[in-house]
């Protein structure tokens, strides 16, 4: 019996243990996508105890708390710290065979070197022990960031940000992190409902100091937020979508719509799937023109449960995964870029993993030879970010497409604590090459396997996205058998 | 190379065979969801022999007949009980890999000690022992229940059912079975066809004495017969739906339809999406009032044989699996009663395993805390009744919700002898936790892991359901590590 | 660690090596679904280097290369022959993992007897050596199908097609492998562009010495066509299909609609459906008198890449796998036939593995008893036709019918290099059944095992399709335990 969570932990194989050890483990990470605030790197917060640090914002726990029967007072409720740190610790034995199971304990492990297992008398120990390093300089944010070794990390922003906190990084001269902010324009095509898109319009007008009295106004006042995330090191954008939308319609159309939403209309299905597809052919051909690389996160059903809607607001974990459809749109999404040859470097995230062999095939439909790995089936993600869900991904990503070009894991953390989980997709990664090696379905080249793995590690995202000097991972590719 | 079937069957590790037998083999059953005939369990029908037992009725091995090349009339036809028997026998070695094959065999052994396999030369020494057996005291209904261990189970029942055979059970004395009926509403729901379901409902006006000239006294009528199971133990109901329901509708409109039906009108498409979706809130709402739990079976494509639909009649083996569209509807459905408080306790079962994962997080997207496992994702079901099937759906509720609140394993059988199958459940449920924590992947508490894999087999099911008195299985939590 | 790609590639047990060698290895093929080129057969055709043989026309390999950064040049473009396969070979060592990776060195080693892996280093080498190889008789297209034991093949031919090179094979005694048409009435269906419909009309008219001047027209010129396969030995239809049409329609309403595209005017979706709907029903009514085999491919989004489509067309690797709805259609079309006793025997292939469960149980609701198998869940197809695509159908069709009255594999190839995907196909066969054996899930009868296995490579295809006059593969049944 293999013990629980030990430096082998994910690793079935000594090749797969060789692999993770001499060739991932050490090397750096770049974090493409999360959810950090800007302001808490800046400032360089410190974290009073666990419970602000790692259960504060964090949906996966809450759900699983509820699950559990726990009122919400101690999951988003009025219950102090302690409270709340107690109930969770009551939950975690419940969590056997869920990935917060593991990731608990591996957020334990690498950041506090903590090894016991968290649960009801064991809560308080931990909970004042963690509390104690929680509060020294060494605990940081940016020394928390430092510690998992990371190299680069792009937040998630919306076109109105001042980006002041991205600034003022930029300006300091103890960064040693790269932090850039991403461009996230999912305000501005809520167009569902007039009047927070219309308080959104007032905002923009006023940051980019443009006034929209029409769509090509309303586009001005973005485009010139898209220069200006660019001016401030931005690479990426980012669309949390249902489905693509791709329907045929025309500037005067569009303009009628948007007329219609700024007096205050409500506008109909239709009209709402004309103005969301022309929206997002602009965000795409300036993310062409500026060579970012825009991100689709298609197929989360959100917002399902109206009571906690209206207590608790968004993000609070009442999302799920939906069945949308996504072939066709997507498909015509795509064509309308590539027909003039003006398609972005793609990332294309799924989140229902019925649809994961349709995502891999899709993206190559569109790989043109222009660069390795142009159009990226995404890495698993939300409710699929765990053992399974990665290694489904992994497969179809394998099977049809190339896993050698995969730009590789994200975090899409609100949380500081949540690193480790590049070291668990690695752990993933390296398990299945070291299972296919044993097994005689690959070649026994450990240098060659072990660069592509560095490559999908860190390199082809160092090269992808261009967030960073570009370093080298030169391998010789294969040259003798076995 | 493992005998086949041995006491370790489907129990692959060390720690596997040590969870399935220290905790899992010898605690009882409790089957909340079947279709055993209450009459047979009243009357303690003793049957003839192995066809009547195992072949009248069981559309799994009249399907794999069928596909074997083995002509209608020794499937559901003229043919003798023996000759049926021998087609089945000869059909049998061509089930390799097919649950049938395992389910043969485990029921063989189980019931009647018989270690042989079931093949042509074998059968009829095999039908002629079973017979013999079977019509002695000790395999009556009763005692073939007895034997599995069970303690309670439901039978599915129509709204104007008489339940006279289950007052004949509570009142005698010698039953230690407890047997509950299910409210299942689908007659009530199947406004598809004037004719039948008015002939429906004047059955139901003369059960319920309640004249139905509209909509209300419909409503009337079956909230009477609601009542009146509740007073005979029923704590469920269920329903069989491709697809959830959950239109918006006016009490005019709803008026407006049942008056169309009763007219002996046709209605369109969206009128019986209206009143499905009027129907399931009004049973949803008792079932809340009642603290019963509701389940729905979601996914089936039914009757897909016009001939056969003809000449056998439903439920002869000609359903399949379907692929409709799930997640909005779904949520809607459920978020309409909880918006006002008052969503009961809900199961929800899946026949398309590609929707598995959507069904996981929709449980999570309703869990409000109030009750451990507040919602559930249902055990696979029907065609996933397997290894592969059931694997899948423990796998998706471990990672997207807690496992460990789950309320496990039911037959859904028309056949005294598919008890077994909570035993392979139980094998399949011992070898999953077993790989795990032979991998490392779990903590090696043999213990706690017992006892969660004690509560998935028996004791969630008894709190959760609330047909017995409830006893307790209150192991201590993790301790220790490894 | 076992050596890549051994004799005992794929097979991971003592048991599944046993059957793989003992029962599985030596039996001949019937490839009875492939796009290979009659004329190449007929003329015995000689091969100049790799390039031609491997490289041109395999859109597999040309989406790998563009996935890698190789502009099109050196996949459909004007670069030389050992330019094309020097991109090849710097791309073979990122498709590590992609089923590319397994056939490349699979077809060297059983066609060239090359064990060296293919990379830039061994490039130049391993050309040379090949087309050396290649240029010698021994190497000729009837060659290299002995030389993988072809006792039989099908290709798809266009119902105008003459079939002129097959009927030539027929007169010439020295085919030893049995070449017979498939009718592919896919352009006959293609009723969205007029234009090109119409030229297809014209064609068909000239062909089959049919004047068509209205609907029935054109069927009875379809019709002759039908016959005149049939006398040139087909036995099998085949349909690309994104999903099944079964809409309902007049006689009237499809001639009102052929008129209209006659004219040369553009039909509207619902028009297209209607048509669409009609023809495959006497498609498949046809196949049912004559005793064919219908064969359904599903699920394909073909043609995403206008681009590409301008200027390369169709088959050059654009298509990817799409999200149809599959169920309610399809079971209404084989319902449609089966309700008046005219089903003829039919295949279903899928390519989105999310639908294989439906898939598995919907040949359930037509298995009428007439025929072991007669409702074939068909071969993993396409972007599926590698392991885990391969693992998932043969579980689903385990599962949810009979795996023993599989007809098997097919190449559905346009190389004449692929044959080894028969081996590969085996070979995960033997070693799932192996798998089983060895974890005690199925009776250690490797004599029946094994015969089953021998079925489903083999003798299954032969019996169901009719090519070849039959022989037996009669063993016994099981008659011991293990």
């Amino acid at each position: 019996m293999k013990p629980f969570l030990d430096d082998n932990f994910l690793l079935h194989t000594p090749t797969a243990q060789r692999l993770y050890h001499e060739f991932a483990a050490a090397i750096p990470i770049i974090d493409y996508h999360n959810h950090l605030p800007p302001q808490e790197i800046a400032e360089d917060r410190q974290f009073e105890n666990l419970t602000q640090i790692w259960l504060s914002g964090d949906h996966y726990k809450w759900r699983a708390m509820r699950a559990n029967g726990v009122p919400e007072r101690y999951c988003t409720g009025g219950a102090s710290d302690w409270e709340k740190f107690e109930k969770w610790a009551e939950t975690v034995p419940y969590t056997l065979r869920n990935p917060l199971y593991h990731w608990t304990h591996l957020e334990l492990q690498r950041y506090f070197d903590i090894k016991d297992l968290l649960h009801p008398k064991t809560a308080r120990q931990i909970y004042d022990q963690c509390g104690e390093m929680l509060r020294t300089p060494a605990f940081s944010v940016r020394n928390l960031l430092r510690k998992r070794n990371v190299r680069a990390l792009c937040t998630t922003d919306d076109p109105t940000d001042s980006l002041e906190w991205h600034r003022q990084m930029h300006r300091d001269r103890d960064m040693d992190v790269v932090v850039l902010p991403t461009f996230r324009p999912d305000k501005a095509m809520a167009v569902e409902n007039p009047e927070p898109f219309n308080q959104y319009v007032d905002k923009l007008e006023s940051v980019s100091d443009t006034a929209v009295s029409n769509y090509a106004d309303f586009l001005a006042a973005l485009k010139k937020r898209h220069d200006f995330f660019e001016e401030n090191g931005c690479r990426l954008s980012d669309h949390g979508l249902e489905q693509m939308y791709a329907e045929d319609f025309t500037e005067r159309e569009i303009n009628t719509i948007f007329e219609k939403i700024r007096s205050g209309k409500t506008i109909d299905l239709q009209e709402i799937v004309k103005i969301k597809s022309a929206l997002l052919v602009e965000f795409a051909l300036w993310d062409w023109e500026k060579g970012w690389v825009q991100q689709y996160h298609l197929g989360a059903l959100r917002n399902n449960n109206s009571r906690a809607m209206r207590t608790l607001g968004p993000d609070t974990g009442w999302d799920g995964i939906g069945d949308f459809e996504q072939g066709r749109v997507l498909a015509k999404f795509l064509d309308r870029l590539d027909a003039e040859n003006r398609l972005a470097k793609t990332i294309l995230y799924n989140l229902n993993p019925r649809d994961n062999e349709l995502m891999a095939t899709m993206t190559g439909n569109f790989n043109d030879g222009s660069v390795a790995g142009k159009i990226q089936f995404g890495s698993a993600w939300w409710f699929l970010d765990q053992k399974d869900g990665m290694e489904k991904q992994l497969n179809a990503l394998s099977n049809m497409g190339l896993l050698s070009r995969f730009v590789g894991m994200l975090t899409d953390s609100r949380s500081f604590l949540s690193y480790p989980r590049h070291e668990y997709f690695r752990r993933i990664l390296c398990n299945l090459f070291g299972d296919d090696i044993e097994n005689g379905e690959l070649p026994g080249d450990i240098e060659w396997t072990g660069k592509l793995i560095q490559d999908i590690c860190y390199y082809n995202a160092e090269n992808y996205f261009g967030l960073l000097q570009p370093t080298t991972n030169n391998q010789q590719p294969i040259t003798n058998n076995q």
